[in-house]
């Protein structure tokens, strides 16, 4: 794997996901591989598992980690070419990206979207430019749109958990929050539920009020659904989660009333276990029951981050 | 040990004291016991000693160590339950704490009182909740109401430094200061004198202003006084700390003059050795001229913050 | 090399290039040096090149490292003798240095001047009181009035860049910025560059305009010009940099036009090569057309930091 930044940097999903569950297995196994291999760890933005999951499964590979806070310990950085750098700028990406590369053997990169500017947002130009100029493999720690190594420890997490017979049925269901947030978690889920819909390992839907729909790129492919209990029916996996508008770009528009998952909600699903990204904000977001109660996977899923990105590097190291 | 917040953790004083002496003298005859495992440490506050010397423990024993600066890397934590998460605080206790136990074997907290509510801050609640939620041993970088590490480096140094006949007097002498500073540092330091008084090891005696007397939690047992140059009489050690008042909770009280340790108070003593937990504000908690003299430990007490710290994780790595 | 705070502090400035240069061909060659040593990085000031390829250096000679953030993670320090501390700073810097120096066996210090005090900043006496009180070899990670890793890493990119017949000419050319720079590097830079022209290895010119001519501490021996054009002539190395005034201390004053290196520049010189410390305002200080062109050497340069770390921390561990 040359980068992590998407499902579609992955070849063999199948394989991803037994390495992941092997390396659960044996975290060690594979301590070698990393010697002498540093990863840098660059976060724009806060970060407590990504962080913490990454540095471990780096540790497990035997690699070094060097982690760079670049808007509390380094330089101001300019993203945009040709521009005169006489404002608030000091250094320029194509220099602070190829410098990294001289440092690591690969780059993990976290950098929030703005949700101003839907099209800068969306071209994933401040990811792309860093990936360029780095020159070494790059991880996504989140993007502007993308959180992959979120998406593939969920998918971990289901196909760890699942014991029923035939397909589960998963539902990402929209949930309120007071703030604007990425449609980063909610996008990359899509792509990854959707990829694994082709490949007949569950049934997807999403089920999100007016407004609330995400980008056809993300969400092709899944069942889209408007009320939520009519979703919740029947469904072995909720993943619940907050984003704010796609089409009414970054804002968060006003939503009807019972968009937060209940016990009561989970009446009408299989016995639906619950799943969430965090951090999640406690009965705006989830109703504190649910997530204390015999349903909540979130923990058990934040333990499946390390694995997911043990994986990823695992997988890295092997083609440097 | 499965965790480590106050001297009521630990079972056996004295083998902890000849744990941390037998490390200085071999730092690295354990260093694979901590193979593969690791410590996270959790900042709430700032930290210079215990931040490097608790790190440097536990890689002197084979440990990796990651490092999490919660108030400036990662999310607000809500700490109280029942509340609807729709204001400030991202992420609960609840979460945050069992996802950092997902990834480290032995996790550090350092958590400052607020000193604005004495019950909440002597319920420990915050890292009660951490301890409970994170199901991994804890060790304490200082909490609201104690700092172990510190008196237990404190402790290692007036047993290795000791060479009178008897039982020496240690004086732990309340220093003036200008802001309220919490009383974790001498409600520790008092705790374990009075167990390491019990034990026969030494006579202890708190000397402080009207108004500063700390909780008798802390201080049963201590002689206590309200005159310096009386307390200071004989003393072999003198551990010097500002704190604010208990009593009158987190003020500063008016206090008389004379209360910042010089040349001309050590007088009295017998040649007694100074001791303070630093950061020290010199020339008004301890004058530059006992810092900077033949009495003074604070160095030698700061080296051995390292010893205690190893002792500690050694034996929480023993029990894993 | 018991520290490492300029050119003064090298007896053998061939064997330290020389060991930079086998140590890029063998990165991990002395990976058994370092076991159980402990480097601390200590930085006021913020960091992205000095902060990863000096903890990649210790690294690949097998030490662990610890960054301290001393202005974001620990205690504001007071750096004046006898003050009564009942202001803003909390520790002093005797005890912070002498601590540090408990549980590192080298030091690393970043500190950049004040420019407001032209004999304070170029006492050095912060960076002089945290040597003397930590009592471990230091290495500059960037002081008030120097920066010697990155002036050893430029001489390494000269010398192993450099195959033409006979002596380099080297010219330091200044360049607009917006900000007040301090003059750390181009001093530095200055320095090395004098060395090397009375070893015989180049020859070496200074361009600036009038009034930011740099001390003769630090110039003593070079060519000094006025005019960038009759400076480049011929040159084979191009070192672009700004600095503000240190006659008129820490100004930034009008300058002429014409001092920002383009391609147009370029034509008057020996196919130059182009070197920058980074960070680079682009079209500012350097055109981008230069920047993204073949003449650039930055990118290497800044690769190279990592050997010159190597190289200084080897010499200073072989002497431990």
């Amino acid at each position: 794997m040359n980068q992590f930044t998407s499902v579609h940097d992955v070849q063999d999903i199948g394989k991803l996901l037994r390495d992941a569950l092997a390396l659960k297995e044996n975290p060690y196994a594979h301590k070698s591989l990393g010697e002498n291999k540093t990863l840098g760890l660059v976060f724009l933005n806060p970060s407590l598992r990504t962080r913490l999951s990454t540095q471990k499964a780096a540790l497990n590979l035997g690699m070094s980690v060097m982690v760079m806070n670049m808007d509390k310990e380094g330089w101001a950085l300019e993203t945009q070419d040709g521009v005169v750098m006489n404002g608030t700028t000091v250094e320029h990406i194509r220099e602070a990206a190829a410098v990294m590369g001289q440092y690591c053997d690969i780059l993990g990169l976290r950098s929030f979207p703005k949700l101003a500017d839907r099209e800068e947002d969306y071209s994933e130009d401040f990811f792309n430019k860093f990936i360029a100029y780095s020159k070494v493999p790059v991880v996504s720690l989140e993007s502007a749109t993308r959180h992959p190594l979120q998406s593939l420890a969920d998918l971990v997490t289901i196909k760890e958990t699942w014991q029923g017979a035939g397909k589960p049925k998963v539902v990402l269901a929209w949930a309120p929050h007071i703030k604007a947030l990425p449609q980063a978690v909610p996008n990359s889920f899509a792509e990854w539920m959707c990829k694994a819909q082709e490949l007949d390992m569950l049934d997807f839907t999403i089920a999100q009020p007016e407004g609330y729909e995400l980008s056809e790129d993300f969400s092709k492919g899944a069942a889209i659904s408007y009320d939520l209990d009519a979703a919740l029916s029947g469904a072995d996996y909720i993943y619940v989660k907050n984003w704010s508008s796609y089409k009414d770009y970054g804002k968060v528009l006003p939503y009807p009333e019972g968009w937060m998952l209940t016990n009561e909600k989970l009446t009408v699903t299989n016995d639906a276990r619950v799943m969430h990204c965090l951090p999640v904000r406690r009965d705006l977001e989830l109703s504190a029951e649910v997530l204390d109660g015999p349903s909540s996977l979130v923990i058990h899923e934040a333990g499946n981050r390390l694995w997911a990105a043990q994986a990823v590097l695992k997988q890295m190291l092997e083609k440097l």
